[in-house]
């Protein structure tokens, strides 16, 4: 892969010699074709959340995870990866993740929420598997900014256990998805769970609007930040609520945690 | 340039080969410098806005622009183009652009919005050259979901024409975003003019918080963006408000304006 | 007509002399009645788009259309008229006719909504020709104020040209006014098209909710702001977003656009 | 005065034969030359508030003053008058007023605000006269659609008995307009009490942005609405939120209230 | 009762005996079961509204209510009363009678929306008897802070007389309460009037989600603020929106509209 | 301490027999003082984080403190306590526990909100130690509803350890509680950290509105809570977002992260 000097040398900024080459962390479900979905000069790696549960759907399963994406996130940037993508639609971790690191760290959710906004002239939906993990979502996308964007969440009545059955699954994203554009004037459906992952094509076709699959939308925003990060250090900002604890409170505190510094 | 199949075979879909090539054009002000930011994997193309006036700062003026805004990008998709980026910090024929075409249009104002929106865990002030400006950009900032994000617009009281003077205007700027860090309390800075390109690093570096050149965030956005394009088929929808009228109908109506189909 | 003196004089301010007769332009399409709903102190203009199209259900077609509304609306001021009309529901060109001239400027949409506004203790319904058009609407209801106000967009399934059978269209309007009145809570329903004018008065009587015709309120609203400018100076700010260019710099571009000065 | 054929007969509607004069009634503090801001086919009447206070900046006094409001705009509507204003920046009455007649009833306060919205294309700035007033003014603010267009609202430090003194209120207005206009970014001032009327005029010329007169925008407002409410029976919705008591349920309970029904 | 020392006597602030018991007015519709409700340090006595209605659905008659209101609160002050509860789902008198005494307020719309917020992860709906309630309590709803907690306004289409039929009242709360659970995504319902109390613990055992008597909410939220009154002195601010008016120009105002001072 | 029969017998409700003391869990920093602002029928318990942090800060620390928040909330529940106060501003693990307790789980952050929006008729300003922490704060207080509330975040520029010297403590909340009163209009002031506890009173009396401690808010909404939890079965809900896992998931899961089940 080549390099390329990246400059801003008619502003008289120093000009530098960079490798291009970008490996990012995808924390989560990964199924084996997220590989292909990755740009040539990506290396893309999957983790699983090691959450000793075989989902996410509950707020206490969530912060089980988050005791093992803070230190995958932490790894990654020792071991001089680019950027991370949290691969659960509730974004679990995404603030502490950012505080303890430089490196871009990426929810699912919020990078897919970015560009449905992008696509979209009006609303768009989002479809979750189980009403119960509405309220959650619906909050970040307020924070995030979007809820004035959001046409509808819709419910699949899907578990992500359930979501293993694709045809089933693609059947109820069908339902919703024509739903979502009918009746809710959505423009763009967003698939809300990346246990929908590989499912977002087919939709696409048969509905003739954007449908977004979370992992491909983690994916490629994480990519983007990742050249940003790399070429001109323009990362999630360290001053205000991202500003990490003061190095030396951190160690012990953190190796107490992890068994490592 | 290598090829790959992207596909999510795994799931039953169809296998593509393709081509990663993307070429995009860039519609405004383009500094030498600026084919240096495009991926090695992205030919990035740069023309003005032919609008007969020397910088936008006016609704007129835009209004001048985006005719040929239009056309450009028409001629842009029908070469065979992967995206064009407006750039111009009132995103100045988005809609229309949108409309007409099915090859992503990223205007640098939205870009860099969404990406400072990713990078502050709080808000992120905008500064703009004079206060003229403010009124439409931050109804465009409403519109795409971030009123409350910005903590402030900043004026630099500066003319386009006069931020030729680099030195002056970085001077401005960190005036400015010093202002906005220490004051507003804002996290991020995002140069609010084409104008300042080529200023956002020596003010990053002085002020330690990412501070975002709006030509940089347009070509990434717009690469992100081609990349989903060209091998996922998503762009904007074209059901809603980016609907484009029927070719019938616009055929004459194009030419007549454009002196061609 | 008579004249009047106009003054503050017990608050010591100068007395003044002035003509009542106004005289308003109207651009858009302009039904034959439409004299009659003028004040007899006002005298109605009409002229129409000349865009070259026959509607302006698209960004492209509205972008045409500015063009014709900025040369009519500057012609407008220089003739010595008090106020302009903008006759489409998409309030086109409003930012730059209000830019570039100091007489008021009004368009349909925002005249129509402010009304309902103070005719509704809760929300009201618009309706539209079609789905398309509601993204671009609701952004501008979004910056008038009014995004909270409006129980629901709805649509008539009716293109422009289609709205000639006036028949037809009325059927489409009690159908969804009352679908407004009954399901979404309206207490006031606004015509979203020019297309429908002339068509409020009979849904009106058989709904017993006010329903407002965009003709006539763009015209009352024009009235009222008329009066305002011609005996107390009071238009448009020219501080901020509706400040226009110098004039020496505007002179040879405006020539240029529109062949003369 | 003369009289007009107002009709929408090519679309079939009934002709009617109108007599064109207004009667608004004025409630509130109304200084002499109120008279002469009436068009010339209007007849504006004013009454005081007569709550046994001689200005309504507490609660409580308002309360004192609706009771005498209800009772002077159900006599105005029962005398033939097309409209009332209420003369207090609270809009003290107004959502009972418009309960009970079908006449426009317009406050002083909602009318600014819609003319003052009309004239920024950005935010615009209130003066009051003490801190006390602004909690629910900006509450009032708020439910009409106006929050996100205020930039600022500004202290006098003057009681309305205060405001007596002329020249000591002009110098506060000019010193509180004039800092919105270059701090808070403000392109349109509103004068936020009566007791400010008459002083309107004089800030304006010195500082070149609109300067609004509570009176003048309530008498305009009222109009404008008494000309739809005569010609086309354009009035405050009936159903939903101004939806009136039966009659035969209110008679005798406001028979008791005001010793006659 | 006992009493006990309060104090934050390891920071040096000042030791007080206090009395516990603590007095409540609550005026309004007072069923007999309501004094149960009341902690057993905690004296509630009722009082009605002695507005000349049976109901206060209209504005009109709100306002007849607000006259007593205010004579009530400010009596029970004078009396050493420690709290009072507006018993009407309109808050009628809230921040009249704020604004006049220093001891603790509450509106029960207020109470309930309030506590119903804690209970919800996502949204609530309320239940109101007509229509015609709706735009004022979902105005009050905003300005408390509470429109975007709000899945559904309900309507029972009852009149608050015929509420006392307590079959067919408690069959409409079920039938709307679960409409909202089900088609609304409520996770809680807020009964919305007074003449529903006493209705909320059938219609919560048979519905699994919480079920919000007005009653009970404004009597727990003020034995909550007496306490906070009586031991630490914090009451609504009397620096702003609640401040009274002096009290020598209060005096005889006061006395005039209620015969005493 | 006595029982009540608490009933709506009138109404055909069962009768039942209470114990009306209830006992609540206080997780965090617990001054020797806080037992005594209970009530006589409430037994407040104390206990510490055990985070192995000495504050609460940062986002990491707060995820290793909501480890013991879950587990310290479900022992309260099985030992029979009637409710919990999480005792950090940042209302860390408030979710988690609501989702898998029926007992009402109180944030600090949320209570101090809520009872300052019923003391306000304007705004509040909330005071925080360190500006680090005002985004992750914002954000929730714009969830709960009450970013419109907020005046303004000051900052103390003190660490949580640092609020030990009292006396530095203090000068600063009045500093900045002054700052807030005179220059944003606050009409009341939150104390944003538990590490200002104790210190509202002497802040009260010398500025003359409303300061809160958070402690204080936590334990009387809870108090508020536990009574509506004990006899009316009001908490939380259970249907929607705080939906717990299922028993026989959940079980195994809880077991393996705190060694029991």
């Amino acid at each position: 892969m080549e390099t390329a000097i990246i400059s801003h040398k008619d502003r008289g900024l120093r000009s530098v010699l960079l490798d291009l080459e970008t490996k990012i962390l995808f924390i989560g479900w990964f199924p084996g074709w997220s590989k292909d979905i990755a740009e040539p000069s990506t290396t893309l790696v999957g983790t699983g959340f090691d959450a000793g549960t075989n989902h996410l759907e509950y707020e206490f399963y969530e912060h089980l995870a988050i005791h093992k994406i803070i230190e995958k996130t932490v790894n990654a940037e020792r071991e001089g990866l680019d950027g991370v993508v949290i691969g659960c639609f509730y974004d679990p971790g995404l603030r502490e993740a950012r505080e303890l690191v430089e490196i871009p760290v990426v929810g699912v959710c919020e990078a897919s929420l970015h560009v449905a906004s992008m696509l979209s002239a009006g609303k768009y939906s989002v479809l979750v598997g189980r009403r119960k993990w509405i309220p959650k979502m619906a909050d970040n996308a307020k924070i995030y900014g979007f809820d004035s964007k959001i046409a509808s969440w819709r419910v699949l009545d899907l578990t992500v256990p359930e979501m293993k059955d694709e045809e089933k699954t693609q059947a109820a994203i069908l339902r919703e998805a024509r739903g979502a554009v009918e009746e809710d004037m959505a423009e763009c459906v967003v698939l809300g769970c990346t246990g929908m992952a590989g499912q977002a094509m087919r939709a696409q076709e048969e509905l003739g609007v954007p449908v977004l699959d979370p992992v491909l939308m983690g994916v490629k925003v994480a990519e983007m930040r990742a050249a940003l990060w790399k070429r001109y250090g323009i990362s999630q900002s360290k001053i205000g609520g991202y500003e990490p604890p003061p190095a030396d409170e951190l160690g012990p505190i953190y190796k107490k945690a992890y068994g490592k510094k």
